[in-house]
This record gives structure tokens, C-alpha cells and sequence, in this order.
């Protein structure tokens, strides 16, 4: 099988790398010409504008997009358009909002498939997980790229129609904030509690057996292991948060309870802004109770 | 009536001075010589020891503590001890833990009413909230006491026995907390939101008939009025927090949930520590993502 | 000052008679005649159509719509805009969402004020608070109905441009759902507590001068009053929810933490569904720890 | 190695099973007679009272406690205690609150080691995560007796001092209650949403290579897999709660916020409770706007 892939970043590079493993045949597209020729070096053939991917790819084309979300996969759409016709299949491996998988899907002559992929830089070696939305027959068609990107049969399943699998790629990420928080605390606590205690010890001997072991798990034990049991000069700030965003949009859309989720994505705002409401607490308590106020620079 | 006060901090010398006003009669102490003079000048006689106090009161004596919650209470209870009968009414007006009212009261020959005491420095004119548990007869006999010090019939109470005035009031506090940072989290929206608003102004509107006017929101638009609406150099840090531990403390023995009142607490200690959570979802992120960990002194 | 007002419903009414109070002329319109009636009986001019409305106004109207946010606002603004111009000035009194007024604002001819309305039927006699966004000099016209609609002039004011009115007023309603369900959660530990308690008492005496009392904390000792200690039969059912859900979303768009405002409102839609999380929760108790399973019926 | 195992449930029969595989003697006993008899078909000799267990261990008794926590370690301890002498060692490997394996630790003679036991019922062929509290030598004695309870050397560890075991299985325990209700947030979501999922297929894609994959969302799988996509009859009544308390607590005490282990005990106190503060809610909406109150029974 022939597959297209356009954009060559981090995860670009994994699907040709695994693709191209599995025997199939890559063009590859960036604007980025370094991104290019490492693809090529991998063994892709490459090309120099989207137009140039489709022509490469004749009849029945299938292009994995694998750019940044937003306004960079219309943009890519814009260009394929003119060469898609009913028989070819565009996957969007991106994290795109799962409404603009719909219109997209909706606008497109061809069968388009929304693949949420998770997985991070462990997925060069282990494959990904893909969550999979659109018509079952592209579906199916594309299942040999599906197979050689993910882990295997079992790490790629067609969630349902179009956006459904960007829509379970965003909850599977509201669901990731909250359990590293989660993991934030109980660390927190025995960082700050009774005894002096090795992270990185606590956290190999609850993978080896625990009921919490899991992977973000083995992902603390890493980051005790390089950064130090007190995590070093790691900052109080937590980057991200547009999927978590728009999981509690949903959540408040369907009246669906998620406070903890709400609360780990309200830890990463906090963690990048004054604290107004803490502020004014700090000032009522003058205004009850004559308490001292806390200024800056105290 | 003669009333003994023993401790004359702010909260002590408006009882002093309610209590005088109502035409009874006060004998005041604290360890404070400064403290005693002013309430010698507000009309008190005054005493150099607990004992003397005791003896001051004759039969049937009356002692109001205003003490600080914890050691100080016992400390005063044992020097009154070898004074006191069944005929003698102890109130404590102080922040005890109702558990500690509930063994004092135990304890001590006479009868002890603990008194949850609410208001701040408004009840010099107003007068307070008084939260009383304990003998029913106790609390009828300080009744004309109770009149002076509260806002009136009204703003006293015998809630039920021993422990429950402080219990009530504990519950209240953890209400305010929970109060505090709910009007919070709107000034915090109004003041990061979409318009530039002056929220002294919102304040004083919202207080005059909107559904959320109160006296903390009299005491936020006064907060504006002097701070001004960016709360000027009013610091991220929120001190207290104990009537707020206790509150969930009870709260997860009992087993009701109280969420609000834990996250306004838990917000409180958040204003006063570093976050090795957010440290570590930081970290995370570079785990399973490669995102750029944020570094101390970036 | 001649007010036409549009929509008669509970607050319409109140809008009518209070500015009647004043001296000032009304014409009353509503699809429901019975409440068109009630508009005359106070001393309304009525009209059988908005066109009418218009026509009775003259130049330099002034319309009030006091209509249910949504398409109703839309459709009394399509059939007046015919008749208005630069001169005449409409108030939407309604809860509209503050885009939908700024794009309101935007598109009519005449002067658009959003003004939020606060304050319940309590208003009858005391008046709202008015929280108005939109063109100073259109406030400034219309600050005789405000006056005379408000309790009063410093219950209401401009809170800025056109949309701030309704901005501000959703943030009120977000901190309104967190202090209902603060209070809610202090009596529900008082209610579950170690003591047996007047919930009715303990809200008298907390309003009689304590800390949290309020004019919602007047509304809870009136509905102890009326339905018992207990509640009575009143449901675990917590209906609306709409300006909540705005608050947290515009929450979001600026990256506000407002953990309490979104529990307050995750509470509300958890009174109204089945917890699908908790029933997961009960079932992976047993796949780890082979507790038994809670089922329906059991 | 020769061990004593005390207590025979499904736990301690594990224990009993693995050591003996590992090729090291058990002495086992327990009240119930039958679960000594499983003991002894399993190849472990039986003993009929805990003074029998401790008589047939000769010097250096070695002793694995794996009883419920609370009065019946005590009760062991008691029986044990004339038996024991510093030479001999003492493992608690039940769900014991850390200050009272410091206090047992204080008063026996035996070296003592909390062992917080982790893994259920899988730990029957993986083995256990053991966190382990107490002196150094103690452990290093009974490593060999770790090693084949645990999943491996990797699987057990010491975690510091007296307590320190049983402190770390609490956080571990708090962490817990956190992932399971934020995996149930995200399927609830998912379940409620705008697509028809199977949730069986979501977390077997998720389990192959997703950033959340854990060994909680495989029995999630294994959940869905058993009970249906709609999880059938699984009532929303989360039972437990006890370590997630303690953890709880322990974070009140040191001052660190824990908001989602909170929220997740919060969630398993609600679903055993009416929520009087839903209902205070409820008919407060009809205090300040005549909403209509829904009651019992509606």
C-alpha cells in the first residue's frame, strides 16, 4: 500500500518510520526541508508541495495528515481538494476538535477518517493507540497503515461516524490531565508529609504490582529517577490545556458532572496566573476579623 | 447583673463595653496591663488575677472567656476551678473545637455554656451572632447577658447541650471560607474577563437588592474601595484555616461532602506552599509528549 | 418619561408598577392578554401589538423588553426595528447571554442598553439591582426608569460598553450557584451532624449579626420556616442552570480557575442524572479488590 | 525460611501459597477452620491458636499478620506478644492506619514492619506491590519472604522507618479513589455523549498503547466486557472509603491540598446519601425567583 504523509514533526516521522516498516511505501511532504530528508533518509520517497504528494499517489490515494490543529489541516485540505475525488482516503491524525472533523468530513469529496492517536515518543518502538472515526469502508481499507502504526489489531478500533474518534481522543485527554493530577497530589503529599521518603523507590515498587501501576506511573518514576526525588528546578507551571478545555465544554454541553477533571484543568490556569479570588480572601479576613493582610513584597 | 470577663483582646472589650452599656456590672482581667486600663477607662472594675475575679463575683458567679482557643482556656479553667460551683456559670465566647467544650464542660463543677461568637469588628456597634450550647438553665440566667453582647433577642441562641454552640459555629466558618472564595472566583472573572470594569462599582450595585448582597460582598466592595480594583499590593496568601480543618474533618466523619467548603480551604493552603502537583504534571508532560518542561528562573 | 414595556410576565409586572410608582407613563404589551390586563389594572396604557407599542411611544421611545432570553429577545427586536432610530433607546432586562446583546447592540438602529436584572420578587417592594451595559448617553436617558426600577440610585449603574450589563450578570449567577450550594452543604453537616438542631434557629441567629448572613441565608431560614428542619419533601433535584454554564465557560475561554462555581454547578446536573462514573467506581472495586457489587434492586 | 501466617483470607492464602511455592515453610492459622484447611491442602502445616503457631516457630520467629486492620491486629499482637522476643519479626500486612503500626511498633518486643500490601486478587500469579515500614535489618531478614510475595525484588521496598509502610499504602489508596472516578468521568462522558460507543472497544483501543493505559482501565475493560456497555445493573453506591479518609486527613493536617482525592471520596459519600444541600438548593430557587420546587414523588 501507498500512503502519503503530510507533515513530518515528531509523530510524522513515527507513521513513515512504522509504515515504512511494515513494507508499505511513504510520500512524504513538510515545509520544513529538514523534516523532508530525514523522511527520506527513512527510506520515503518525498515531494515538494501537497500537490505533488497527490499527483505521486495516483489512483485511490491515501493521505495521513499529521499537522498542527486548526487552521494548518484546512489549509492542507484546501490544497489536496482540487485532487480528492470519492475514492481516496484523508486521515486526520492530528488532535483537531472533533466539530471541525465533522465539517471537514462533510466538505471533502473524499472518505475522510478522524484518527485520534495517542501514544507519545514511546510509539517509535510500541505503536500507537488510534480512536477512529468515519466510514467503515475507508476504515477498512486503510486497516494494513492502521496496523503498522499502532501497536497492533488491538490498538486501532473504529469508534464510530465522523468525529468520533477525535471526540474520544478529547476525552481520552481530559481523562489524562486528571490522572496525572491525581498522581500530583499523592506525590505532593508524601513530598510534604511524615517521613523523608524516595520518590522514585515509591513509585518502582507501585508499578511492580499496585492497583495504580500504569504508564503515566512509569512516567513519574522516570521523572524522580532524572529530575530527583524533589523534582529539582521542575517549575510550577503547566503548559497545554485546549483538549482539556474542550472536554469540560462538552461535559457542560451534555450536563455531565466532571469536577475532577474541571479541577485538574483549573490547577494548570492556576499554575500560570495570579490568584485575584485568593487575593481578595486574604483582604476580607481584614474586613470580618482585623486579621493582618498579607502584602507583596512582605 | 455582674459579669466577670477574662481576657480583653478586641473581641473581649466589646463584650466589656455592650455589657456596661446594658447597665450590668464588669470585672475584667487579662494578662495585658494596657488591656485592663482600657477597660478600667470604659467603666469596669477591674482585677489583677483570675482568683481575684473569682472572688469579686460572690455567690452565683458569672465569668465570660474570651481567651485565645486551646491551652489558654484550660489554663483559665484551672485557675477558676477552685473557685466554682454548681450555682457558677462558665461561657466560653472563644473558637474552641466543640469536642474541647464538650470535655470541659464535663469537667468543670459549674455549668459551662460554649458560645460560638460571630461578627468581627462591626459587632462593637451591631453587636455579634452567639451560638450557645449547654444547661438550659445556664443559658436563660445569662440571658440579659447574651441581649447585650448579641444584636439582640435574635442574635442568640441556645443551639442545643454541650459542644453544639461551637459546632454551629465551626459549620459557619466553614461556610465563610467557602463564601469568601465563591465571591472570589466572580471579582477574579470580572477582573480577567472582557471588560475593564470597576468593581467597587459592581460591588455596590450587586449589594443594593441583587440576590447575592451580603455582608462579606459590603466588606468586598469596601475591599475595592480602599485597595482599589486591582486590589493593589494585597499578596496571593491566605492565613488561617483551622475552624476550616475542623469543618471537613467533621465532615468526613460524618460522611457528607462538602466540596466546596474543602476546595476554598484547600485553596487557603495552595496560597501557601509551593505545588509539587503541578510540578510534576509539568514534568509529565515531557514524559509522554516531549512538551518543553518549564524550569525555575526561565 | 413614557417606558414601553414588552413582555408581562412575574418581572415585567414588577417593572410596570414600580415605574408607574414613579410618575411615569407606560405602555404594556404581551402575547398573554390576561397579563395585559394585570398591566392595565395597574394603570398602564396597553397595546395589542409591539407596532402598536411603537406607534404609542412618539419620538425618542423607550422600550423595555423584559422577554425570555433567546429567540423571544429576536423577535421583538424584528418587529420593532421598523420603527426605531438613533434617537430611541431599547433595555433588554432579560437574562440574554452578553454576546447575543452585543450582537443585538450592533445591529439595531437605536440604542441598545443590556442590563442585567437582579433580585427576585422581593424587588415588588424593594426594587433590583441593575447591572447596564451600552452608550453612557442612553443610560443617562433612561436613568429615570433605572431609578425608579432600581432600589434606588446606587442600585443600579453602567457597567460599561454594550454586552457588560449581561456579563457582569452572568458572573453574579455563577457566584449565586456557589453560595446557594455552600450554605446547602453547611446545613447538610448541621442537618447530618452530631446534634440535633433548629436548621431554622441557627439561620436566625447567623443573620442576626454573624459573618455569612445574607440575604440568601434569609431565604434558607425562610425555607426551613416553611417546609420543617428537614425539608419536608422538597427533592434532591436541582433544575436551571443556563447563566451557570456561561459562567463557566467564559471561565474557561479566559483560563479562570472557578472551581467552586463549576462544583456548584456539576451538583446540579449530578441531581438531575444517573452517575455512570460511580456505578464504573462500585464495579472496579471488585475487579481489584473482589468487593462485592452494589446492583439496582439489591 | 519458615513463616507464620496469621489470618487466611483470600489475601493471606496468597501469601500462604506463594511462599510456599517460593520453597520456604508456613505455619498458617486462622479462626475459620476452612480456610485453615484450603492452608493446609495448599502444603502449609496448620496450628489451632496463635500461641501454637508461635511455639512451632522456633527461635527467630518470623510472623505475617494478615488480618483486618484494627482491633484484631491487636488482638494477634496480644496473643502473640508473650511469645515474642527481639530476635523475632513481625509483618502487619493489612490495611493498617500508620499511627497504630507506630504504636504497635513501639510496644512489641518483636522488630515490627508495616507492609502495605497492593495488587488484589490478580496478585494470586503476578504477586504483590509491598511497601514496607521499619528497621533495617528486620527487612533485609524477611527479603526472601518479600521476594516471593511480591512481583519480584522490584515489587517490594522499604519505604523508611515504623509507619512509613502503611503511610504510603494510604496515599497509594487516596491516589486510587482519584484515577477511578476520573476514568469514570471520562466514560460517563462518553456514555452520555453524541455517539453510540462500545465502551468495551474505547478502553481495549486505549489499553494498546494510549497515554492513560493502566492496569485500572484494563479491569474498566474487563468491566465493560462483563456488565455491558451501560454496565447493566451496577448501582451507583460506592462503598468504602476508610484509607481515602485517612489520606484525606493526613493532607488536612500537613496542609496540602488534595482536591481530586477529596472530590473522589466526596463522590462515594454522595452516592450513599440523600443530599440535603441539592435540596436546600432546589427550594431556594423559588425564594428569590418563584421557580417551582420540585418535590419527592413529582
Amino acid at each position: 500500500m501507498q500512503l502519503g504523509v503530510i507533515g513530518l514533526g515528531r509523530m510524522g516521522q513515527i507513521v513513515v518510520e512504522r509504515v515504512l516498516a511494515a513494507g508499505h511505501d511513504v510520500v512524504a511532504f513538510d515545509i520544513d526541508e529538514a523534516a523532508v530528508a530525514t523522511a527520506a533518509d527513512a527510506g520515503a520517497e518525498t515531494a515538494d508541495s501537497l500537490s505533488e504528494v497527490a499527483d505521486s499517489l495516483g489512483e485511490e490515494k491515501h493521505v495521513w495528515l499529521m499537522v498542527p490543529a486548526g487552521d494548518a489541516v484546512d489549509a492542507a485540505l484546501d490544497d489536496l481538494e482540487p485532487h480528492l475525488s470519492a475514492d481516496d482516503v484523508v486521515v486526520d491524525g492530528g488532535n483537531s476538535h472533533f466539530e471541525d472533523s465533522v465539517r471537514r468530513a462533510e466538505r471533502t469529496d473524499a472518505a475522510y477518517l478522524d484518527c485520534g492517536t495517542s501514544g507519545g515518543p514511546a510509539g517509535a518502538e510500541l505503536g500507537f493507540s488510534l480512536m477512529i472515526g468515519g466510514p467503515e469502508d475507508a476504515y477498512a481499507e486503510l486497516a494494513p497503515v492502521f496496523d503498522a502504526v499502532a501497536t497492533g489489531p488491538d490498538g486501532h478500533d473504529r469508534m464510530g461516524p465522523s468525529g468520533s474518534g477525535h471526540y474520544v481522543k478529547m476525552v481520552h485527554n481530559g481523562v489524562e490531565y486528571a490522572l496525572m493530577q491525581a498522581y500530583g497530589e499523592g506525590f505532593e503529599l508524601l513530598h510534604e508529609g511524615r517521613y523523608d521518603l524516595d520518590l522514585e523507590a515509591v513509585a518502582r515498587t507501585w508499578n511492580n504490582g499496585a492497583v495504580i501501576r500504569s504508564w503515566l506511573l512509569e512516567l513519574c518514576e522516570e521523572a524522580f529517577h532524572e529530575e530527583g526525588t524533589d523534582l529539582g528546578d521542575v517549575a510550577d507551571h503547566v503548559a497545554g490545556g485546549s483538549t482539556g478545555t474542550w472536554t469540560v465544554q462538552e461535559a457542560l454541553e451534555r450536563e455531565v458532572p466532571v469536577p475532577l477533571i474541571h479541577q485538574a484543568l483549573a490547577e494548570r490556569f492556576a499554575s500560570r496566573r495570579d490568584r485575584f479570588s485568593r487575593r481578595l480572601a486574604n483582604r476580607l479576613r481584614y474586613g470580618f476579623g482585623r486579621h493582618e493582610v498579607a502584602r507583596r513584597g512582605d
